[in-house]
């Protein structure tokens, strides 16, 4: 028997496959590949020493709840040290409102299940984070674009899409962002956008999942902490679901990401994932927790603002010298991602494909738009390959970018 | 605001919580509980000198890949060693038919969200699995149960509802079941039966999901290795999905599990695990690869059956003196649990209350049932505690019991 088509869910039938997903296998088959692909932190940069002193300390056998089945909700230490944590971001929230996640992934994953009816409309900005699409499209929703300024999404063109989509008879519950270093822009939410959000969610009985995983991790050449300030901060009206994680301040291989939500609500999202996966592993949230606790994490993050910042001068030095006249870009003001204009007559797809021929690789700007726009965009991540890397990739992207506005076939 | 039921989906609305999870929090909660509630796996069996020493050996920061993100399918070589694990059981399974998951647990989901349209009907046992009945559920699927015998699912009964399901319309894709020591019964599907729901599921066109967690902890005084071979094995025609874990094996913490199926099922599997949490722990799955390269999981295998065997005869021998006269119970081949039936005259969330007076805690025969019955029953698991406290367990239980035949009420 090979043909299980029959067999498949309208789920199923409709997977949507993540674009940077893709890349990443891409990169894993081939040598000498320079990858401006997926959004990975800089392993260097991964507090080797100080994890291997944690697990050294955790795995005793003094405390047998770190290796057995735990609460769904989370480990009860982490989940009150995220709480302290959080105050420091300004958000005050109880331990009834807070859920640990297997990654934020699973964060979104979970508010698409439990907020998302078949056939829902779920706004998002144009571009947004793919991994944001796909749960949402995995759930059935109808994605929605709403344009993006310079100081993020237009809250004009939001409301014309909202009332557009309620005006077809669809229901419009949730609208998903990244207000810090979008994923793929790099944009930052202007302040006072943020409290015209909270009123525009109110006025249209919508819910805000806010996305923070880069929040920390701003530049401050040209922001600050105070640029960052969370949109659940100031919500006085319970609008906004807050989703944040590890993955960035500290290591992705722990899966530890959180949401943060009326209690009601966090009630429905922990039976979800009762039934998704029971628990976050027990040992990463203890690692997790130790490297609060001992301010690992907190005496990371100075490190990681400058680190990447300097990778961002790097990439953005590389690409005036080698593309300059050629590409336009937006200059991060933290984050992981460069978000590049590519000249007329180059579509992403035909430079993707001239880049894998000079073994380079990065994520088609069209895979970000639920509209099917974005050929004329690429996003290129400067985190995780070193400074020569992407000294090195730059040089090849520019090649691949000749080749491409000349025209030439690729042999693929 | 407080109310947000306008905005749950169907799924959330209906979400299934699971009873097992549920008596995990009563426990949690309280001072000198004795639980036979949850099956957790006995935590002073873990190997935890060598697994401190797999900890020290994999964060030396030599292997950036050990704390950085990965292949949603699972890391390269754990997936080799788990194709050599099948191999030992007689499972043919190239690395493409696998898929690395976060426990059993998100495998179950995994095949929910793929394979079952809403009002499908998915056949369970009578009873069956919590946590699949809650996974199949959220997929909003209709539950059927099939009665079993004594040596596991009854296939006349199995047939009978089939044709009943179809003939009412509805599309009957999936049969679930643990063919060894069952969870709750610790039942243990006959050799020839196995055959024989391969033939069936041919002839009905419907997909077997095999749930295997406990198949290498047999208690050799009563059964075999070769009792246990799975379904899968003898599986030409590609009609069954495998999943299985090491979460008894070795330890629950790591959330490290697997599917076996066709290849282009697993490609399914793999995007919808995209969007459900990117990837399994990175550092989990190194571990246990490192436990399996160093037989760590091979040399313990025969001193958990030997501690499980042992627990399960002191609790048989506890409730034979304390209790013997008034419950009835098979006798596990194997597994975690005593399925014990109660007298006439006591149900099961009576004896609960009466047991939580005692600071007994254990799981309701009727959570396991899909069809509203199993009052009679309950599961004792004698898994976690030790022989201590499983000997004081069934003096509490026979307390609990005398309360509740004597229909005294409880003050809770």
């Amino acid at each position: 028997m090979n043909d299980y088509t029959r067999f498949l869910s309208p789920t199923g039938r409709q997977l949507q496959e993540s674009a940077i997903r893709r890349m990443g296998t891409v990169v894993a088959s081939r040598e000498d590949v320079v990858s401006f692909a997926p959004g990975y932190p800089d392993a260097a940069a991964f507090p080797w020493e100080e994890l291997r002193e944690i697990g050294q300390s955790l795995l005793t056998g003094s405390d047998h709840d770190t290796l057995q089945y735990g609460p769904t909700r989370g480990c009860g230490p982490l989940r009150e040290a995220i709480a302290e944590l959080l105050c420091s971001r300004n958000i005050a929230a109880g331990i009834d409102d807070l859920l640990i996640t297997s990654g934020s992934q699973q964060g979104l994953d979970l508010v698409a299940r439990v907020l998302v009816t078949p056939g829902d409309v779920v706004l998002v900005e144009l571009p947004a984070y793919t991994g944001a699409i796909a749960a949402f499209a995995n759930a059935q929703a109808r994605l929605a674009g709403v344009v993006q300024d310079d100081d993020g999404i237009n809250l004009e063109d939001l409301d014309r899409v909202c009332r557009r989509e309620r005006g077809a008879g669809r229901r419009v519950n949730l609208l998903y962002l990244v207000p810090n270093f979008q994923n793929p822009t790099g944009r930052l939410l202007g302040r006072e956008k943020r409290q015209r959000l909270l009123e525009w969610a109110a006025r249209r009985d919508v819910l805000i999942v806010e996305d923070d995983p880069y929040g920390s991790l701003y530049f401050d050449d040209v922001t600050s902490v105070e640029e960052t300030r969370a949109i659940r901060a100031d919500d006085r009206l319970g609008r906004v679901i807050y989703l944040s994680s590890f993955s960035k301040t500290l290591a992705p291989a722990f899966r530890v990401g959180w949401i943060v939500a009326p209690a009601s609500l966090i009630d429905r999202f922990e039976t979800a994932k009762q039934s998704a996966d029971l628990m976050t592993g027990s040992l990463d949230q203890r690692i997790v927790y130790e490297a609060l606790r001992r301010g690992v994490i907190d005496r990371l993050a100075p490190r990681l603002r400058d680190l990447y910042r300097r990778k961002r001068d790097v990439m953005e030095e590389a690409l005036r010298a080698e593309l300059g006249d050629r590409l336009r870009w937006l200059v991060p003001k933290g984050g992981f991602f460069l978000w590049v204009a590519l000249p007329a007559g180059c579509d992403d797809s035909a430079l993707l494909a001239h880049a894998l021929e000079c073994r380079l690789v990065f994520v088609q700007g069209s895979a970000f738009y639920v509209d099917g726009t974005g050929h004329d965009r690429i996003r290129l991540s400067f985190s995780a390959p070193s400074l020569e890397r992407i000294q090195e990739g730059a040089c090849r992207l520019s090649v691949a970018l000749s080749h491409a506005l000349a025209g030439e076939r690729t042999t693929r």
